[in-house]
């Protein structure tokens, strides 16, 4: 099952992608794809759904963020070796959690918005893990049955306010518009295995990463579980799991960085994919 | 103008505290203490009410935390002089950003959870800034009027986890129930000067914190807009703005943690008082 929200900004409605590539309305059902709309019981009763049922939506809205209500976008630093390695960093010993202010969450194709004094505005592409049911110290065998499904996020970050302005990553992924998430949260049931899914990102046509989940050094039911550890997540929290290499900073000799007026295009095997245009920030 | 939010935990209601240190019921006039009730026009709107006109609430119900749907806990690092000194770190050049999981957030009389595998559970007691309207790109001079008001809290943090566990603090302070915000959100109307308060806490009755916001490094109208620069900030968002010293891992020559079974107490002035009982975690 592939839901999604469409519609303007903060009135987004509830849909769902039919096997024709449709829209269809869910609104009649659920009021949100958000919160407790993630639990198990409740993506059963939407699966059983005949989606020819539900009203066809006209036209080509915009798409939404997947998800709504976020409650924590949990970010996982340096969860490719590759990655590490193009930074200059030792492969971790253990997960390097950090956040994401929710407020940069974004629709998929929505502008990316540089900051104002950024000069090092960068992408990565990233396989997004969606929680559908409370986790609190679950162990790893557990840990797949708290996920509702999948999703791809672009997970913008400014690396000079990243690592040059003092402690904590957090000051550099949280701009307004470096969060697009989407198109759609793919239902665990339709990803039969999420550390083999292709991944890749272009910039203006040059395919600048190219990989696939299964170089993560941390797959994603042992971040659920290690999360779980040292806090509780709940229906509708974001896990973004790391991206693999190539990102501008990695580019040798000089890095290579976002600038305004340019196109992003980024995609995850069976999670669709996203195009943004930069902007400056006004 | 005291706000505050009681009842069981998940259903608190909005109240008001009266001059009389009672509780009347908002619920009448706001849904919760939380986003746009927090906007100015509806924050002016809740002043112009008589106390003495809105229902008395009976009995002595559980107080929650005095802000719902926080969409954001962002937190300043070693923003006080004396406690960058005692924990060995240099004074930094420009504030520290950290968040802390939102579902952290606890009523300021629930109890601390100290979380399994913990070892190094430590208090510290900070002047929580509530944001009234949205802030993007503000300066100095109109930080302020983006602020509605002030509260308590206790910015409890798990040493071991946030600094020997690889990477960002977020990992030793987002479990459950480090986070008690309130009793009340104060105002700012009430607070004359947000960098002269008061503050203290006291674990099983020995004074460990003893300070006032006057040796703040960078003071909340400073914070506000530095924030505002790399993320938009919401109503209802919440920073919380540093420690003075007194903090566990700073006593010398051994450092003093939490145990289960011990009590916690914290003040700052005209912002209320909090008390605690730790539990082990389940």
């Amino acid at each position: 099952m592939k839901l999604l929200r469409y519609g303007p900004h903060g009135q987004e409605k509830p849909g769902l992608l039919d096997a024709g590539g449709r829209i269809r309305d869910l609104s009649g059902h659920v009021d949100d794809v958000a919160g407790s709309v993630l639990e198990p019981a409740s993506l059963q009763r939407l699966a059983a759904l005949d989606p020819a049922s539900l009203p066809l939506v006209d036209g080509t809205p915009r798409i939404g963020p997947c998800v709504g209500r976020v409650g924590k976008f949990i970010c996982i630093g340096l969860n490719y070796a590759d990655h590490a390695a193009e930074t200059g960093a030792k492969i971790p010993g253990e997960p390097i959690i950090f956040m994401k202010a929710t407020s940069s969450i974004t629709g998929p194709n929505d502008p990316v918005i540089i900051p104002r004094k950024s000069e090092k505005t960068d992408w990565e592409v990233e396989l997004g893990v969606v929680i559908g049911s409370e986790a609190r110290y679950v162990d790893g065998a557990d840990a797949l049955s708290h996920v509702a499904g999948y999703c791809l996020i672009n997970d913008v970050s400014e690396r000079a306010f990243q690592t040059e302005r003092g402690g904590q990553w957090t000051k550099g992924k949280s701009a307004d518009s470096f969060g697009p998430i989407g198109p759609w949260l793919v239902t665990g049931d339709e990803v039969a295995d999420p550390q083999a899914l292709s991944m890749w990102l272009d910039v203006d046509g040059v395919r600048r990463q190219d990989g696939s989940t299964k170089t993560m050094i941390f797959g994603v039911g042992t971040l659920v579980s290690y999360l779980s550890q040292f806090m509780s997540l709940q229906p509708g929290d974001i896990i973004s799991t790391g991206t693999p290499p190539g990102v501008g900073m990695g580019i040798k000799p000089t890095p290579v960085y976002l600038r305004p007026g340019q196109t992003i295009r980024l995609g995850i095997e069976g999670l669709g994919e996203q195009t943004q245009v930069t902007e400056a920030a006004r």
